[in-house]
């Protein structure tokens, strides 16, 4: 194709680098010796934005990434004979290469739904194997928000969920890693679908929105983090020089700036799919509500344009293609990205 | 004490931040967009400045941190009903909170040494295990160079560690969170004491030696390494956006900033030892090697000596005290905190 | 109900003891001292008939049960960031309390099928995973020989899965609690559908069969046993006094009575089936092929029916029940459960 | 050596076999189905034996073998950042193939004692580790009764263990795999040194005293057995017969039998030591308190004594050696070894 790719990737939000913001705050954490481990003044002023965030006295432990992240956080909820109620398109169950499992010993309960969203019922019925000593016990209720298929729960939708678990004796971690972008499209704020919502545990994600490194668990029922310093030490998950995460978190709290990052990431996919809606053989195959565009394309059309600028194919069987904006994806590159989808698909669209 | 304390921290050498080059290379590598998870142009080009240090086809995974890279290196070399023969001062053993058996399932046979090495007989003492199923097997020995207690390993100590574990269907590891320091105090050549001297798999640190954050575990024999991929994505010690961690090795070999940094950090601690030996009270106990000062001091003197610039204390019962100088700790650091050590041992020496 | 209930149990076949000569067979084995963990004549004999019953070199190791010895079968074939495919109805899925996922850190991808069996395309489903290192690796396909669903795989549909596993880097675990059952069913040449048929490891079950206890596992390519002995002793699964199990292992391979233990519960499977087929809301589901009757009855006979003589629901949401019948299980017996089944059904069916 | 050798092997006391009363309980309980997993008649009543012997509301969970049950009592007790001080000779630090770790994820911090037998300090000693996010927490204190070097504790040295344990948080598992040598070593009253000296959790071993197979844990606080099922099944040690391992145990508690099997074993390693001692180069290195001996002889007469009758060294470097009785040895097996043993020593002694 003649067009020049567009600057940005729109394979995944974490081929992003990080905020001007986020990384001058990184570079001006550099400043003398501090205590390691977390003992630093950058640390204790992130926790506290952490606690203006979310209310209250809760917990957080930052980890170096959204796989140890999850890690930590459903440790601190199982037993090794538990089990893990989830999507089967959840990330820690597709995507971490067997991590939670090997690390925490309980098994996911997999379950498919629509659109990456449990309801109660999935919940319900798992609740015959409560009390069976051959089987595990459902312990966790672990959803994403937004989900790994771009959708949104809202927070009737998620208290729906906390309620049944905590009727059955179970707690509910959310997966966070676009906690923004969910806020962003939900209007900003955070607590209505979290702690207001009965979650107990979260991780917030930074990498993906800005930042060159880090995430935070968050244990919204605090007595739950009791032992998260030991769990994230043995899991490989205690940054050393944490200042570093720290300051990171403290920028891109300030002044909403993860807000900001999230809400114009996920303009961009409106942007994006109003494009390439209506172009020959593209069908927008889920209203984008977050940062991420599916959409099925001619099946011809995929090699030539993967080509072009790389991104991943979701479904194979139906061509279905997943399209993900960053913070940083400019207009620009929605427009330049958007034309060469049209140009390739309408060479391809009658193969 | 009227006495400012020093600017820098002799608790450890990762209270220090990040050396100026290797954060102005981590801002650079804040360029555009790049594949995630080590597809971008800065981790092949971290990866080839590696294999022009060790030579051949090394196998290296970045990984977050020190206990990260070591649990990644270990997992490919063990099966859970292995063993792992290590000196009982070993980070892996004390420092890790259990994570390496956890992770591996494998146990640590640790053995009491008289300076943190070990010797080829305290492996030979370990195999009368081998082919006993009540018994687990010893498969690597594990060694830390500069070691935890601030001792060096000769190339021929080495090569005589390796030689016996080989000969024995043993493995060796050598845990690098201060190669440098040692590589530095042994002359700058590291694949004298590594690949030339048998070593199987290393960890080669980066964040005890100016960088922000990130390790390298290097398997010297790459075949080892084949399934490194997927052991260190389940351990969570995938970085996403691994260029920030590869452009800061890459600033880090360059131009031998690694050996420089040590360098200076081992001077430093020459420069300390020379300070306050003699004071009242005041005995090194080993003659630095790398960065690390042990002393005895007087009790009394400790409490107020460590409120006013902190540092750990080794072994409670001799009052046996650890200082460590870093890449940015200044001569005037070292004066400053000499003389306040000279001054309050002074004052409670008699006590 | 005034009928007498039966003094069998159609509850599950390890409601049954011991066959007579099989116990007599552990009480001569209680003669004077013997070496522990394996180094009796009883197990040298019993390892014999095993050697004779699947030709060459197997290797053998005795186990304590049933879920014991899958995990030790598994573990010699995996490594922690592999996966398992296996049916969703897999007694390693459903009903062992999570431990394979906790003993070997492995996943199991559980696929949903008609009737508890694979077919070759729910492995090549799975090969998209392969050398991806954010997923797992499939590494073992385990089927159950005669499945929990109580059907049979042919020795064609075996080699079938054998071989596409094998083509694809990956091994084959024959779970055969029912192994007996199963060659009993499809007459009786066990090495047809396993050594032949290309399995690499299965268990062959003593305890549902007649004896009071003990399971074997049996490494058809023997070197995937090489580190068995370890696997078991870590699982926890080394019998002390092993002559107590091989001496009954080898009295159940003596003059075939394994084979006429489970040719006469398969028969008694084949007579209740017979006998209840035709009555008010009783439908068989699945024609019996082994020692399972699996049929749908009235709902409202369901609680009466279990008070009376205890069995297990199947599937609630249709009422499916299942029977199982054991070497012991007397045609007296089936024909009084049967004459309970078609009283109860006959009162509730109109309900 | 002409003299024929004993018929008992005083290699271990799993050597020997199944007392008669406990193999003919185990004959006697396989009459007509009943239920699987401990839903049977005998379970019920070997249960209430268990509460008739330590008293009030114990949970007790059968198991498999040893290893197994010292998995089930500790997993109960520990996170995986916990960890277990025990002394180094202790069987689950020696002789479990690293079981315990690999099950529980905890580490074994073992001690050094001079007879196998855990003081208070060494348990101070460890309290420097609590609340440091990189160091294991210690959390069980470790005891095996009688131990593995056959010495003894008091009922008051247990209750000084428990107290300084108790007191730091910590639990007390006891290893009670021969149990019965200790209680009847300690004049027949086994709750003065378990329930009344503060023993948490113990195992109550009955495979060394005269059982086919089969191991009790007994947790004297119940609340701790709470999820005993599930672990239990998810460690592989759930029997599914269980009551031919609750009818052993019936008969082995039923009229003091373990006792008077225990008894005699002891008695017997009296007899030994006083036929062996004096022996030109025999030396007995510890007074036998139950039915172990310990010796050094002659290193010369090592071979051809173990060739004789086999048995294990204890200590390469001394020739020390081990030497045990059963429930069934003889006053005439102890002579004929006692002879074996003179005439051999008396050969090689000034070699």
């Amino acid at each position: 194709m003649d067009l020049p790719p567009p600057r940005a990737s729109f394979a995944s939000d974490n081929a992003s680098g990080a905020h001007p913001d986020v990384l001058a705050a990184l570079a001006a954490a550099n400043e003398g010796h501090a205590p390691a481990y977390g003992g630093d003044a950058w640390t204790a002023r992130a926790l506290d934005a952490f606690r203006d965030l979310f209310g209250g006295e809760v917990e957080v432990a930052f980890c170096w990434g959204g796989t140890g992240a999850n890690l930590v956080g459903l440790q601190c909820l199982l037993a090794p004979y538990d089990a893990v109620i989830c999507p089967d398109t959840a990330h820690i169950h597709v995507d971490e290469c067997g991590a939670p499992e090997r690390f925490t010993g309980a098994k996911l309960l997999d379950v498919p739904t629509a659109d990456g969203k449990l309801r109660p019922e999935h919940v319900t019925d798992q609740l015959h194997l409560l009390g069976d000593m051959h089987h595990v016990q459902p312990r966790v209720v672990a959803i994403t928000q937004s989900t790994e298929q771009g959708s949104l729960y809202t927070p009737d939708e998620i208290a729906a969920l906390t309620e049944v678990a905590h009727a059955n004796g179970m707690r509910v971690h959310l997966d966070g890693a676009r906690i923004a972008n969910a806020t962003a499209a939900l209007g900003g704020d955070v607590r209505s679908f979290t702690v207001d919502a009965g979650v107990d545990v979260l991780t917030f994600g930074g990498t993906k929105n800005g930042m060159v490194h880090g995430e935070a668990v968050v244990f919204l029922d605090a007595e739950l983090g009791r032992m998260a310093p030991f769990v994230r030490k043995q899991a490989g998950q205690l940054p050393s020089k944490m200042r570093f995460v720290a300051a990171q978190f403290e920028a891109l709290l300030a002044g909403d700036l993860w807000l900001h990052n999230a809400r114009h990431a996920n303009e961009m996919a409106q942007l994006l799919a109003k494009r390439v809606d209506g172009a020959p053989g593209v069908t927008i195959t889920r209203p984008p509500e977050v940062n991420a565009v599916f959409a099925t394309i001619p099946p011809a059309a995929l090699a030539p344009l993967q080509a072009w600028s790389h991104f991943y194919v979701w479904d194979e069987t139906t061509t279905e293609v997943r399209w993900m904006t960053s913070f940083d994806t400019t207009a620009d590159d929605v427009e330049r990205f958007a034309a060469g989808v049209v140009s390739l698909v309408d060479q391809h669209a009658g193969l």
